[in-house]
């Protein structure tokens, strides 16, 4: 929506991604007079700031997840040209006044490192984009399961709602979720399953309060 | 919209914006095995085709017309770095049932040759960003004329209104217009005064027929 409108922001961003918007043209639609790149380390966390220099009172971290190369970056499809790099899929931790957030809206397996992240969160914003890993396949929507593009599963022993089973969180809430995925529909029987275990699905204009 | 949701089409083009969009990865996006892209050369006419091969019972053309480089493509401001390569900056004129529709979204000036061109169409859908050149810098929205983007104006004595007085065309639309031109807002002087003149302004789901 921003784009060529000349209005001011700013993008952060890790060395990975900043880097493969300087080597495309195409993002020098954003002004450079207009909108600032900020590369920031994984792993440390920063204060971002309002265009006018103000404090946004926000204490946020960028961290690795595994992921994948975005889909226009790919080479091939063999497992180590999909990876990717370190900052190629990362994860936001945002804190304030005491409360903690986590968003990461691409993720393609739990890992205990992520686990030890996620424990005691406030809140969590969590890839919800397949049900299960061959939901398009079998909907004859494309020949990509959720593991190819990079996302686990919601169900499944290795799945979403399996991972979170053993981490404390306050709220539960996914993000990112496919047209396929069945959860969206209200009142089907994955939503369901869903709501015992805790998970709430975002929507839009979703406000979150502490 | 179509972007990776594996939607069958063509993307016809000019050489130059078919090679731009080759140079970019991030055109990628749009799969090979999906996406069909036809080269047209500039001044004949081609048939488009349904992609299951089916007629279209259209007859197509692709013209030159004065224009301006894109945006991300800018090596400079020089006239000459702007101005861009044939295949830049086209129209598209559409034949059916004896019917003939000229689309031209950008146009940097009115020459003889398009004039002659747009002789005795049917509709006409005309570049109407602006309604005179230095409305944006007046604005405050930014420094760029209409010029340096590559728009003539509505308005003035080179512009689209008086440019089309004489030449005789059924419908005449303005579209491409830019949120800071006043023919935008329905009972403004000049929209009035572009009512007056014979043209139309475009609006969301706008239907045209014979």
């Amino acid at each position: 929506m921003h784009l060529r409108e000349r209005q001011a922001f700013t993008v952060y961003g890790s060395d990975r991604v900043l880097g493969v918007l300087r080597a495309n043209p195409i993002f020098n639609v954003l002004a450079e007079d207009c909108v600032r790149r900020e590369t920031i380390p994984l792993g440390q966390s920063f204060e971002p700031r309002h265009v006018d220099g103000s404090s946004s009172g926000l204490d946020v971290e960028l961290f690795d997840v595994p992921g994948k190369v975005a889909l226009y970056l790919e080479t091939g499809s063999s497992p180590d040209q999909l990876a990717g790099r370190p900052g190629d899929t990362v994860g936001v931790e945002i804190r304030s006044g005491g409360e903690r957030l986590v968003y990461i809206p691409g993720c393609a397996q739990m890992t205990d490192g992520l686990k030890r992240r996620l424990a005691g969160a406030s809140v969590v914003l969590f890839d919800g984009t397949l049900w299960r890993d061959d939901e398009m396949v079998r909907l004859g929507l494309g020949p990509k399961t959720g593991q190819r593009m990079g996302h686990m599963s919601v169900s499944g022993p290795d799945g979403t709602v399996a991972s979170f089973r053993d981490i404390r969180v306050g709220r539960k809430i996914l993000v990112h979720i496919n047209n396929s995925n069945p959860i969206l529909v209200d009142d089907s029987a994955e939503r369901a399953m869903l709501s015992q275990e805790g998970w709430e699905v975002a929507c839009d204009g979703m406000e979150v309060s502490p």
